[in-house]
């Protein structure tokens, strides 16, 4: 693959979860990037590639490790997660402790991708661009800024990320 | 304001039409983008002004000066424009002439933000991505990709965007 | 098949427009009328039949009597139309002069199905749930009310149906 | 009001559960049911009055004796009931002894009406139909069908109503 292809790791996370009635209850399922991607007529060659379908708060130290392997060895330089936004901003640490040299960005969604009004295809669309834009390193691109994923926090009350821009020019 | 407003500037195109029974036709209303901003929960600071509506092929030189004109005339030094997708190169040309300085991403849509499908929603958080990491010039972004606006053009029949990508690291 | 089969016959109108960017306009297609039954999770053993595309205000008395044949000859006594708003009682009329002892329903929309906020849907609701209560006969299910086929016109400016209520208990 | 108006009482259920992010969780919030009705331009005259926000299953039979007293005090004599379909047919047993001489259609969705994909308008729909061409008694309105509401149950992992068809005519 040259360096033009997009990887994108699915981990779960509100954007992919769907409401059953049969249970009364919300669960991740099979995700809906893919489906999100082609809405979005993506032309750029891309993988989809899901590594888990965790909300974010169940995430363990194994399952970061696990996602950070999957980003540090495939052949693809430009990679999207998509992960709950709960604890995006440890995967970010452990993402740039241990995989140096790629442009990594990370996003989610506050609503399900599932959903009619949904914050889940311009989040994409921001990650998308930023792996392309960015210099090698990792990114949070959530409520329409990207950040330095090491400088960032997420308001949970408030429903959005603050933080300290990238300089990526 | 400061450098880290981003003003949106739209100018009508497939992403703001709407279908009208009553005249058994589409037409361009007022810009569906601010809705789209708030569904995607944007909390950086933007503004959003409407400089026309037209669909790009009816856009005369006169229109792109105008175009131009808003964006070099304005206070902010991040600018994504929304604008129909047949012309949009011919725009980039003449910001790219008249608007030195500041980082312009032109975008818009092949399929209405009105529909329950769409692109708009996707295009729209790359541009606002691109806004805030690319260096000043004007760029397109369009099919999943953040192309240099001097150097793509759009494949009517493809319903794609094909060109050079940007240097921006 | 019993009676209980619900027959629905598709003929284009605004319910079934798309935009097509690359014609810069809207056509009628492959009907969205099988999708919109799956996605309201019809039960009942019905089938669809496309009996062509065409905005009604183009529909010849050729096209209303193929309507008719169509309605006439199918096995089923219930049957739904969807159908262009504009000339939607003209073809009441001949259905009412060729089609006897079925209980006919159309319906159609103001706003394509594919749109994000249509009224596609719900009217498709009302007209598959009158094709099951209402004896025979023709009905217009539009603007949330299901009117005498025979005893109803479309206000074009105000965008509703004005007409007479059923009889039919 | 004359007897063409309709009461439309709302009682929670999945038809209105929305995802809330900060708690990582749904809650059913105030009704999307005003918002379907205007999507749906429906011109009938109407009312939309909140009883409660219940998930059927935790409905107590004083909630039902509640909904059955709204019904019955109304000036409305055709009634829509947005409802949880877990335990609809019971309301629908209370419904039927305590409120005699109306027509009232019970109605709810398994996706949330807040969902992209969803049957909650098209059973408004059916439901809208229904409470004006079905006699006085209590209907059901889901999975395609207009059921005698004392001849249906829920089939809960088929996620469909079975029954009895109305004989309303």
């Amino acid at each position: 693959m040259t360096d033009r292809s997009i990887l994108v790791l699915t981990t779960g996370g509100t954007i992919d979860k769907n409401y059953f009635d049969a249970l009364s209850e919300y669960q991740i399922v099979d995700s809906g990037i893919p489906a999100l991607l082609k809405e979005a007529r993506v032309a750029l060659p891309f993988r989809v590639v899901e590594v888990c379908r965790k909300d974010s708060l169940e995430l363990s130290e194994a399952d970061r490790i696990a996602i950070a392997k999957a980003a540090r060895e495939a052949p693809e330089a430009q990679i999207v997660i998509t992960h709950g936004t709960d604890t995006m901003t440890e995967t970010a640490k452990v993402l740039a402790a241990e995989v140096p040299g790629k442009t990594i960005v990370l996003t989610g969604a506050l609503s399900p991708a599932r959903f009619a009004e949904t914050d889940a295809p311009f989040n994409l669309g921001m990650a998308f661009a930023a792996a392309q834009t960015c210099p090698p390193g990792v990114w949070i691109a959530m409520s329409g800024q990207v950040f330095d994923g090491l400088k960032v926090r997420k308001d949970r009350e408030a429903g959005r990320f603050v933080g300290v821009e990238p300089k990526c020019t």
